[in-house]
């Protein structure tokens, strides 16, 4: 039987590399590809002015690797993780609902 | 529609939140709780010998929050996908299946 939380890490991995593979590099995502990832991949992340935008191609090479990608995606599920703590600190027990419409 | 790169960042969120709140600090990882959530949720995951295990509780208070957890998962994520990156480099195209045994 699949592990949640296993599952979720493989899809951290499958999601990148369904884009990455598209053009150029095959192991990282270009710009292009990095906007489609998080416009249909990640609709509920606001990109473009979070902090979390600072780990994407922190070597400024102007694509993003896996471990940027990895870094920024724990960054996006800090984000989370505070709305889940700042509802369940105000109206306990805690049973928020995620931002994403899902509570697995 | 659940996107599944969502779900995967709140399935890290409440797979945490699952085990912290079970004792103590209930946003913080005991090391019962630790123990406990590695070897039910990340079974596939070898703790104990790994360098990911250095992410856990990086500023040694015998707790481990979120974003030491973020930043763990971040690692083994990492360490998927090399798994993938190796399978794929020798047995183009890409068809790996992960070791956790899902390929979504």
């Amino acid at each position: 039987m699949a592990i949640p939380l296993e599952q979720a890490l493989a899809v951290m991995v499958s999601t990148f590399h369904k884009y990455s593979a598209r053009q150029g590099d095959k192991f990282k995502l270009s710009k292009a590809e990095l906007k489609e990832l998080l416009t249909k991949k990640l609709p509920s992340f606001q990109s473009g002015a979070g902090e979390c935008d600072n780990y994407l191609d922190v070597n400024k090479d102007n694509e993003v690797d896996f471990q940027e990608f990895a870094c920024f995606l724990a960054c996006v599920a800090m984000g989370f993780n505070d709305f889940f703590k700042d509802h369940c600190q105000k109206q306990p027990p805690c049973t928020a609902q995620f931002p994403v419409g899902s509570s697995p």
